[in-house]
């Protein structure tokens, strides 16, 4: 017997759905396509040989690591985690941090605790896209608030913690923003989080690209301002996505029950390599590894930026992200730029359009580039393809 | 300023709790204690030498896993799962597997596709733990369904089954159950697949055991019989719990939205981990490594029921489990093992109280013992002061 089971799903189900909506495989491309749709490190700053013998090592001096255990996740590696945030001045007690399969399932722990149906959640907008799948199965109203180049936009951010009912949450990427690249400022951070605490509206920050600035460093996390952030963070980018490992820095009230709502999801992270992780991020290679990481993606970003300059010329419009995976331009003459990826896709160049990021999908003039994975000659090949695209078809729809 | 998070936590937070309820690390006892409450297997049975190799392997020939990479997992690694399948009888394709974090995200994500507020869950009474602390936030009714010695009784699933509401979904785990140690006989999963298809009923099999029998095979999994059946596996028990890898085999229909849920929760599991895991499992190693466990835990179990015998005597009676890692015992004259804990934890040895696998916590005159990490004198030790305390108490109990 076949069970009916459109009579059995969840309300929920109907929610789920992948992160990105486009199905980039099913765009006819040449073989030689520059894919701009990354937000990964490339190969060569993907930490395989120390990580590697850390790990290996790992599981030869401690097999008891290959049985359940801390579902909180290592002490030494809260210990190292809440160091570092200390260096970038927020002030953390390792009690305070779960260990997650990267700050993606921190996302959605938050969710778990948080979410009924009809809340309001605020996000960004544009937004990570991983945070609007995480929200969107719990039957909540999401609401972008504008970014500009400082950040949040404040009397929008207000006006909307204003509004009734009061808002659940405010999710946010302060720090080299995805999509748009945006960095919160110093004097944005604490008017924000102090509207936030003026409507009692709790506030999650991501921050997964912190550490990944190119010239100077970002001002403090949101956490450092207010402890009753919820601040999320993430290995994917610093060292390897496929590590998943992040964490979870949660108000001292939560921790217990987000321990337990992680014991249920999956009982506990791989042990073994918060013990690697853990020997890798305290070592002085660490922080060489970081500096160049550093150094290579501030170098694709510029030349990202300015072979766009040459290419797109009067097509688009951006702003310099100051570190961080992303360069959000914006096209003139163009609606939807989902619109051109078929065009592009032909031409040997893809990209995110910008509607990925709305929780309404909102047309949008907007792009993703990311840069990080790719070779000097990639980069500027993609550039000119991709403004070989735009002038031709800017000039037919304005021709038209 | 301070949140009031009780104001702001989601319902279902409060039914969030740790696996366990009771708090063993509060019981005064003695260095040389003796834990019967384990649930892995023992230090010699963890593979870590041919599995770090291959692991370590992995990371040195294919960095390109530490990508971010397939959400459904590793293809050989589920076409390797499904040809242990076919070898138990039951014909499964590779593309309706899913890797996922355990089995415990496996039941997770049936729950997040499945559960709505007042849905009827059938459970088996006693069952796993896990599986009730994954339920319990959706704000369901569950519904625990006797055991004997041949699986769930035939009878209460029907009245069950047939009663209004229909029933999501019934969770069972059919061979060598966690806690009762009981094996579903043939028939009997014949008929309780045959009711469940009657009613339209999803079942949800949960077997991390099956591979670990002592003498003979159990019956096919309940997927061999109904391919409606969402079936689950982990190699926690046959390899490592520390992997935290195991899979869920789910109708075609369900797949695309099961895996859109896994990437919500957590984007994708370790994939150089999997990559890993399928080089031994599809090694000569691993069903010699099989042969050894089994026979290592036939002989606990055997040492262990043989103890228990002379040292429980009339006090208590059980059934001998024909694989896998638990010996349920229920006590004479004792309504509530748990009262009898702290005495026991006192003289040196614990169990965890079969309160702890019902639903509603009901009182237990149940209890689990694990054996599979424990050397024969901790069997026979532990066992001889479960006596003790078992002999004084009941009698101290039926003398007042």
């Amino acid at each position: 017997m076949r069970i009916d089971w459109s009579t059995i799903l969840a309300g929920r189900a109907r929610a789920f759905r992948p992160c990105i909506r486009t199905d980039f495989s099913s765009l006819p491309t040449p073989p030689d396509v520059i894919h701009f749709t990354g937000g990964a490190p490339p190969l060569e700053c993907l930490p395989a040989e120390p990580l590697g013998e850390a790990l290996a090592r790992a599981w030869r001096t401690e097999p008891t690591g290959l049985w359940y255990g801390e579902t909180e996740g290592h002490r030494p590696l809260r210990e190292a985690i809440a160091a570092r945030l200390a260096q970038r001045g927020a002030t953390v007690d390792p009690d305070t941090i779960l260990i997650t399969q990267g700050a993606q399932q921190a996302i959605d722990l938050v969710a778990r605790a948080l979410l009924e149906p009809g809340d309001r959640v605020l996000v960004e907008g544009p937004t990570y896209f991983g945070a609007l799948q995480v929200f969107e199965p719990y039957d909540v109203r999401i609401e972008a608030i504008p970014l500009d180049e400082e950040g949040v936009v404040l009397d929008e951010l207000a006006a909307a913690l204003a509004r009734s009912p009061r808002p659940k949450l405010f999710y946010t990427v302060p720090t080299f923003q995805n999509p748009a690249g945006v960095t919160m400022t110093l004097e944005r951070r604490r008017a924000v989080v102090e509207l936030a605490a003026q409507y009692g509206v709790p506030i999650v920050e991501d921050d997964p690209y912190g550490d990944l600035w190119y010239e100077t460093p970002p001002p403090p996390p949101l956490r450092a301002f207010w402890d009753e952030v919820l601040s999320l963070g993430s290995f994917s980018k610093t060292l390897a996505p496929g590590l998943r490992v992040g964490w979870l820095v949660a108000p001292p009230h939560l921790m217990k029950l987000l321990i337990d709502a992680k014991e249920a999801a999956d009982i506990q992270s791989d042990r073994l390599l918060q013990r690697a992780i853990t020997a890798v991020i305290t070592s002085p290679w660490y922080e060489e590894h970081l500096a160049r990481a550093r150094r290579i993606y501030a170098e694709r970003c510029q030349l990202l930026a300015e072979a766009l300059a040459r290419e797109l010329g009067e097509c688009a419009a951006w702003s310099l992200p100051r570190g961080g995976f992303f360069l959000w331009i914006t096209l003139r003459g163009v609606e939807e730029s989902a619109s051109l990826l078929p065009h592009c896709a032909a031409a040997g160049v893809t990209f995110v359009p910008g509607s990925e990021f709305y929780p309404d999908h909102r047309p949008s003039p907007s792009l993703r580039l990311g840069f990080t994975t790719l070779s000097r000659e990639d980069l500027l090949k993609g550039a000119e393809r991709l403004g070989r695209v735009l002038r031709e078809t800017i000039v037919e729809v304005s021709g038209r």
